[in-house]
């Protein structure tokens, strides 16, 4: 583990150490060597880390043949080539960098981009604790991406709305051609529905995450996963057999 | 009945034959005599017409000591005052005025506003069919503004909101402090959710209309209640022993 | 179209009567002679019957080289492998027998078979009108058992449930071994939800019918796509692109 | 504070201390002397300890002219009934036994009564972590048995059901007349949907619990309140203004 003080990781350290066919051999933060993961015989290194040593960190694994498992954010097109790069000569050896753990979030984002073909209409309402900056969030925000994606793949037109009279904002923000809604209410955590209907029915798809540890099933699985998954990987639903 | 050939008359009509406690002695509408309702003994008339001539039906009522129960919309405080003032000579003589008749969306609304003091946040979301002309619904609307003078009242401070970056509309429409989000997708007909939160918790109170016979429940209890509360009554709501 | 008469019937004649790329060409029931189809150059019939004429209809299709789209029950094992057998000399003509056209109902089916290894906790809800005879729906039986199956090719072991004390039927019925519970309340129509759990997390997939109508866009796809997919398809998912 | 040192209590003392207008002035357990907190002023004690020991703990509270919060369970109508005799010679003088210091929980218990009369089906469903040992829970059979009764009062028939093949326990558990079921997904916390349904309509009453502190609020709500409300009161909805 790479980020082990940091409060995810020191969430995949109690993970793994409870999971009863894995084990922590090594946790190091800021100010640690990185040479005590390959000392003590790491085959897997999970990385919640910040930006700026990132890269340093995952060139390092590369360098001494260890998997890597990367939930740390600002991985952009270059990056991407960049650790590719690193990797083509090492074909056994996987690096898997994910914006999300959550399963259910990434299922959510797989099944909204399958069904849009078959809707007319598709909108998205994320729910979040009122500390939350950004409105909508980047999941949302990506979900209408896919769905807008899928939609125009089908030759989709735009969406039924009649609309005449709106009180600003009422109808959402438009992400692609879908609208999204966001709440911010007290006692919530992170929740999302993405709402599809066409004649006589509507699909719900529904994603609630009650507490962190709901990234920890996804982390286990890549961890358990990465070895026949070589290569670069971007998204946890490059492992999901979907 | 009046307005016995439109949408929502026939309905009426339908519904108040099939109940074993109550007879339609008499339905006209544009072009008969409203003095057939007298003629045919009518105790208790319902009035689902229009804003012109709406008016000119209750004080046929009133005149003729019938009750009645109205549906029809254009309500303003100078018509109400109006009403009242026909009643004031007849003590025993009961006229509803309530624009909306299911029971679910009126109860929605009465427990927002009995809930609202204990929460932090609250907020409204509104699902209708694509054909809607306005966003968002009346319904949430008032909603809204029951919430906003039920918080007031008990001194509540703003929300709590962090919300930084927002792409324009995501957090939905202010109606008093309260955000309004309204989603138009096919195959729905007409839906409320309102949702409070607080530290640990969130309620939600959830209104779904499946057909337009969602409004007959209301307009039976109106007339089968009416005699029982004399004078101007605004609101199906002062029917319901909340 | 097949059992023009029936109440499926009457809406398929009308729903393909809208689309500007179909058309009907002959409409038959009981007391009509299908030759009329063949006469008419129908090129796909629809069939919404009776399980005592169905193969009759079905075999006559075949023998004229029509596209047959097949929604009338009682198929069992026997009557797909004999339908199959015809099918076996046309290399190119396609039958299509579904329980369920709506497009909903199948990707929620489709949707919890492919969640159901990532989710230590499964439980299906469904809600219905109160005329419904047979509790749980077919549909809920159908799902639980896909997810029954699914969990058992990942090795998933028994759902964790501490529940020692137990109102007889609280914890629903048995299907595989996922609990069903079932709805019956007077304004619903057809609904169901799938909730996966895991640590953490939840994940919904809630499906409403609200209209019969909610066949027709699967009744559709099924007539557009069935050139393209020749020989024998059960359930309409072998159309969807998942 | 009594039971300083339990769960529930160490979350009384950070929430009571961390609200501006409330302070802890002691904090005993068991082995502390009770006399501490009348040594140190306090106007208002919150009792979360075992039912061997609180009935010392409010006899102490009276005869020391302290107000008491209780959410200890064990108490019976011949408890109670002590309680009671011990509060004549002290008018001033408050008690409140509350099972549920959750307000969503309150509100949605007393919004279903209110409700019950208007609708011909009612269904309650639970849904809980799977470490929970009773089905139903607790609040479930209450909130069943408060719905029967009102529909007894307001003098409802039998809700229409129609089921003939029931898989055993697909209809749940019947608390009253009232179909309750039990739901337990890892993932989960504590939430309840109460679903009442009538021609065209439903409306769903949904609480959902997702931390222990969403019993705070409500403690809050009680220390603040309870010199107005002198006496034995049973229930938080006693304070609440509904």
């Amino acid at each position: 583990m790479i980020g082990a003080r940091g409060r995810m990781g020191a969430e995949v350290v109690r993970a793994v150490g409870a999971a009863p066919d894995l084990e922590v051999v090594a946790a190091v933060d800021a100010g640690d060597r990185l040479s005590d993961l390959a000392d003590a015989g790491a085959r897997v290194v999970v990385d919640f880390t910040s930006p700026d040593v990132v890269m340093d960190n995952v060139r390092f694994c590369v360098d001494n043949d260890i998997h890597a498992v990367v939930g740390t954010s600002g991985f952009d097109a270059g990056r991407l080539a960049e650790v590719a790069g690193w990797l083509e000569p090492k074909p056994g050896l996987g690096v898997l960098v994910a914006p999300n753990f959550a399963i259910g979030a990434v299922l959510s984002m797989r099944f909204a981009e399958l069904a849009a073909r078959y809707y007319e209409s598709a909108e998205v309402i994320e729910l979040h604790h009122p500390r939350k900056l950004d409105a909508p969030s980047g999941t949302a925000a990506h979900t209408a991406r896919l769905i807008s994606r899928a939609r125009e793949a089908a030759g989709l037109g735009p969406m039924p709305d009649a609309t005449a009279q709106e009180e600003p904002g009422a109808r959402g923000a438009l992400v692609g051609d879908v609208r999204v809604h966001s709440l911010r209410l007290s006692g919530l955590i992170a929740h999302q529905e993405v709402v599809f209907g066409t004649e006589g029915e509507t699909l719900t798809l529904r994603h609630d995450s009650l507490d962190r540890t709901s990234f920890m099933p996804g982390v286990l699985l890549a961890v358990r996963s990465i070895a026949g998954h070589p290569g670069l990987s971007v998204g946890l639903d490059a492992y999901l057999d979907l």
